[in-house]
């Protein structure tokens, strides 16, 4: 009864921050009643599993569709974007360039690109907090809830056959099993060229209006054939109209919506500036070797987007979190979600973040591998944990190495992908230096790590002597166990085993007095919500299935009005006002075919719907369950729903479907493909 | 006697670190030895006053020289950049396009471009030091050496009429007066395109062989008509060959040779991490904004050029700081100097760091102003201090408010020079973010000065409301006194006024805890040095003349030999090897007339002489006193240079004499300028 006050006064407050499609809502707790009372649609059990099995998980951090019978599958460019680099053969550049398989012969497949297609949830949480006897110390309950994850794991795999992951929501309030069916043979089919995938560059990422044919094609395969799909997702030829209702069937990676006042002073003054100078000592340094020449500016290509994206998201973060007037309403709403109760959860998160400051920087330096921003250190890191990890039972290990998981690990583990020796030294003297920046010269870890050597001196030597470029060397190590990865004189795998006892100290120093306290007071803290408000608060964004809603819908900005779409016309426009030079310069294809085009086509809309990175290439519903669109960016009003979901100017970004057919049969000349997403 | 065993180890030592060629010599310490014995070269007083006297500083930070006698000076484009841009139209760019003035009457004036030749120095040392008397407190002694070298300029101003600075030497070892004559109507006669002119950009700038003409022509004048001058360089038709000595006669800026083992490790650990990660987070929001259009991309060409340029001459200096070979060898030259003396100063310096690093990110950013990137800023701390400084006598005042100053200073404050809105917006929103992620968005401080809002907005609060854009504005708040200052509502004034008490508290807390006593400290050190090594040590750069030597000279490189010069053909080949694509796009002019060009003329040419920042744009001379060169780079093995010089790889790099009449001659159509320079 205590929190009766809370109630009153917390709707208030929610009700004028996060208005009326705020939401990254679970497929098992959909938002029916709002559907219905706000937009009179009714949410269906058939309209909803049709859209969950039609949607897919890319696991290097995006989304996608099903959009045809046979495995077809539609994503962004950016997210493609890595697999255009390494398929390209040595005199062709695909990403720049772009792809168009005719034939299913000529499709190119991807070495190591896991898809996965949700197939059910399932709620565990009462059976995880049981392992979790009160009285246990904070290190001993980690161990009880990773044990009976891992178990509980295990178990629906060899049951289901399915891939099988316990989900933390509302930080630590609830447990959900998510079963994955899961696609290991993925195929590129097509991708248009860079300069319009990504026209506006870096200029225009987070900003709206856009001109972006952010699209790629691949194909699921199944025992070598294309995979018969029942779910897949009609493409509408008209595409959404100003003020549709839409829905976006994706993947938020993360939202930090749920956390306390504390938690979020913790990210503004420590944590974002850490990650802010990390994110411009990379940028700097990997804009430096790009600029070498042509052949460096497409190795670094997907790294300098990935590392340029992420600072401006950040950014916009931080400058969020500057903003007093976010987070006084932060800090009312947590003290009316408290008022008249015990303030004690709240006070266990604070003190975790004094606990954490004295070794955070550290702690993701050594053990999150800031301080080696490299895919071959990468590999010597997985190979010698892997290894020492399997000598424990299941329940014991670290949680990337259960069983469950391991057959996902071991497809990335052994990729053929080609790694470029000159870019992993550029990334891993940028990254040394930014660790000797943060701990100091002197610093024994720092001393130990360079070993004697400037930092460039220092990566040249590790990437030079390393034989970790092959696939072959690293199932070697995996396969001969402990005893070879001890034997081992690789320089690479020598520096994992080197810093491993300190990685791992920093580690569990973190799980025991941050990441278990957080945990258990966050449980405490849902618990608090729900009797407050019911389940009407969504969990913050976990890289999971959501379901968000929205509405087509410009927006005013200067005392103009920001049109909800717009068109090819607005592209030829821009490359103009912008002296058709670089990030404008539209592709000779789309110059050339100006006059075939019409101009009033629409090309980018914007809507409301609650997105977040990792929602790339997120297909866009209609009411109809249809494709209207593919989501692939925010503006920058967008930036703070990290924390607060506004939606005054705050707009997702999309393709819109109409554009991308006309695209497809007037410029890329790929009626194959029209005809197997229209089924005409 | 204790220095004897010094004397002879510290020598050897000397000799591998500094090599032959070490020095950026005082004008009035000659290295005569050194060059006779060395290069059989008779450096007589005749030859060195006609050096001195034909040499320029320019005081935004580069060198020059008179090479007519009707006032033509040369420089680098890089240092003429400023005012390209200034002067250039809204309709025109020529700052991109270049320039050239066919007649004296199409000369454009430069509103505040103050330019110093160096008349004669006297030794004020002991002057100096009379004034501090043995027991006086820190702050005492800081007051009193202040006072006095206010003295000694204004007496000097008022007998000689020409500008008088008091010069620090070795850190405190010796206090040299300077007198120069200043030139304040200059105009800008000649520039080429800024692709020739930095061909290559930040990718090859410290880099080489390198393809640029980096030149620059004004013109002195001196009521309204040419200056005549005296002393000017007479420009070699043929330029420096392979193996020739030459001589540098400019202003390098700064260099940390002498400087203790434990301020190195400060430096290293504390100054240069903060340095690289402002100068990043500059860099990311300057690009940002340049990339918003062609408008913005010519506001903020030298913003953007300045921060690249400083980023990677930093980020070489931490690297060269994180070897630990060269730290070894100060550690060892130290304990040498120190060997059976007292270890006293030394430690005095030490504990001065100890006692910088709790306050040093403070002092930076609001003493010097890094919280306020902002021309706008800039102005209003000069207007809030000058009225406030004015109003106390001469020897009380902070020193940049010392009478013999003003009128250079009241030069820039008044200066015409358009300022940009949008751009000091960026910069401003930029470094106030600098500021809040370094000390955190609950400081105090910060939440002074941003006043209840997130940086951009308060940025753009300043900016939208100050007044400050007007010259005229600024000369009624520094006639209207303290009195007006404190009446005014201007925003940007009631800013400076609102953080001034801080940061004048924080200054006099350097002054006290940490400048005051190094240097008394380095004082000492110094007078061990002269003991124990003689004069045979330069002192520190201190951006005042000094004069190098070395040789021209190609290098060893990845077992191939870099020659000594490039070609006009080479700068084609590289433009073809890089794609003909930014920023190794030759200009149109340069494309068109490749058939006029014979491609063996050389372009640029490395040599061995000891120059740092500051140099650029200094005169490279022959045995004969004639212009050889203009100076513009080191390569990258030069960057260590701030702390120890080698010359196993390290070069500056100059433009070639001979290269620059051929383009002049066949490219820009310039015979005017040909005469003149060749006086045919």
């Amino acid at each position: 009864m205590r929190y009766t006050t809370a109630v009153l006064v917390g709707w208030f407050v929610l009700a004028a921050l996060g208005r009326a499609d705020e939401g990254m809502w679970l497929l098992n707790e959909p938002p029916r009643k709002l559907l219905q009372d706000r937009y009179q649609f009714d949410l269906t059990d058939t309209w909803l599993e049709h859209a969950q099995k039609a949607s897919i998980r890319f696991n290097n951090g995006g989304s996608g569709s099903f959009v045809s019978p046979n495995g077809l599958i539609v994503t962004n460019h950016h997210i493609g974007a890595e697999y255009l680099q390494k398929l390209s053969p040595k005199d062709k550049d695909y990403y720049r360039d772009g792809f168009y398989a005719r034939t299913p012969a000529d499709e190119l497949k991807c070495g190591d690109l896991e898809l996965n297609v949700l197939q059910s949830i399932e709620d565990v949480t009462a059976r995880v907090n049981a392992a979790v006897k009160s009285g246990m110390k904070p290190a001993e309950a980690f161990a009880a809830r990773r044990a009976v994850m891992a178990e509980i794991e295990k178990e629906s795999l060899a049951k289901s056959g399915l891939r099988s992951d316990v989900v933390t929501l509302y930080q630590g309030g609830a447990y959900h099993l998510y079963r994955y069916k899961k696609y290991t043979d993925i195929r590129l089919v097509m991708a248009p060229e860079h300069d319009i995938a990504f026209f506006g560059g870096d200029t225009d990422n987070f900003e709206y209006p856009r001109f972006n044919l952010d699209i790629c094609f691949f194909r699921a395969y199944e025992d070598g054939k294309p995979a018969q799909v029942r779910h897949y997702l009609k493409w509408s030829e008209t595409g959404p109209a100003e003020g549709d209702l839409v829905f976006v069937t994706g993947h938020p990676g993360t939202t930090n919506r749920l956390e306390t006042y504390a938690k979020l002073l913790h990210r503004r003054d420590a944590t974002l500036p850490y990650t802010l100078a990390r994110l411009r000592a990379l940028e700097a340094a990997i804009l430096q070797f790009s600029e070498r020449g042509p052949e460096q500016r497409k190795m670094a290509g997907t790294d300098l987007h990935r590392v340029a994206n992420a600072r401006k998201a950040f950014s916009g973060q931080y400058e969020g979190l500057l903003n007093p007037a976010i987070l006084a309403q932060k800090e009312k709403q947590e003290q009316e979600l408290i008022a008249g109760g015990t303030n004690e959860p709240w006070q266990q998160i604070a003190e975790a973040q004094a606990k954490l400051r004295p070794f955070e920087r550290e702690y993701y330096l050594l053990e999150s591998g800031h301080a080696f921003y490299s895919e071959l250190f990468g590999i010597a890191r997985q190979l010698v944990r892997l290894t020492a990890e399997l000598e424990k039972p299941n329940a014991d290990r670290l949680r990337e190495y259960r069983d469950s998981n391991l057959e996902s690990l071991k497809f990335q583990l052994f990729s053929p992908a080609p790694i470029h020796a000159e870019l992993e030294k550029a990334k891993l003297t940028a990254s040394l230096t930014f660790l000797a920046e943060n701990l100091g010269g002197a610093h024994p870890l720092v001393k130990d790590i360079l070993a004697g050597k400037p930092p460039a001196a220092r990566a040249a030597e590790l990437v030079n002597g390393t034989k970790l470029f092959n696939p072959g060397e690293r199932k070697k190590l995996a396969d001969g166990g402990v005893k070879a990865v001890e034997a081992s004189t690789d320089p690479m795998i020598r520096l994992a085993r080197q810093i491993d006892p300190e990685a791992r100290k920093l580690r569990k120093r973190y799980e025991d007095e941050v990441e278990e306290v957080e945990r258990q007071a966050y449980a405490k803290i849902a618990e608090a919500r729900f009797k407050a408000l019911g389940r009407n608060v969504a969990p913050d964004a976990t890289f999971t299935l959501r379901l968000a809603f929205g509405v087509v819908k410009g927006y005013p900005e200067d005392n103009q009005t920001i049109p909800h779409a717009t068109t090819f016309g607005g592209a030829f426009a821009r490359a103009e006002q912008q002296g058709n030079r670089e990030p404008f310069e539209l592709p000779k294809r789309w110059q050339d075919a100006k006059n075939k085009l019409d101009p009033a086509t629409p090309f980018n809309f914007a809507a409301t719907s609650d997105t977040i990175g990792g929602n790339s290439g997120s297909p866009v519903l209609n009411r109809a369950g249809e494709l209207v669109g593919i989501n692939f960016d925010r503006n920058r009003h967008g930036l703070v729903r990290n924390f607060v979901y506004t939606e005054v100017q705050a707009r997702h970004v999309s393709v819109h479907s109409r554009g991308v057919l006309e695209a497809l049969r007037r410029l890329y000349d790929a009626d194959g493909l029209v005809r197997e997403l229209t089924g005409k």
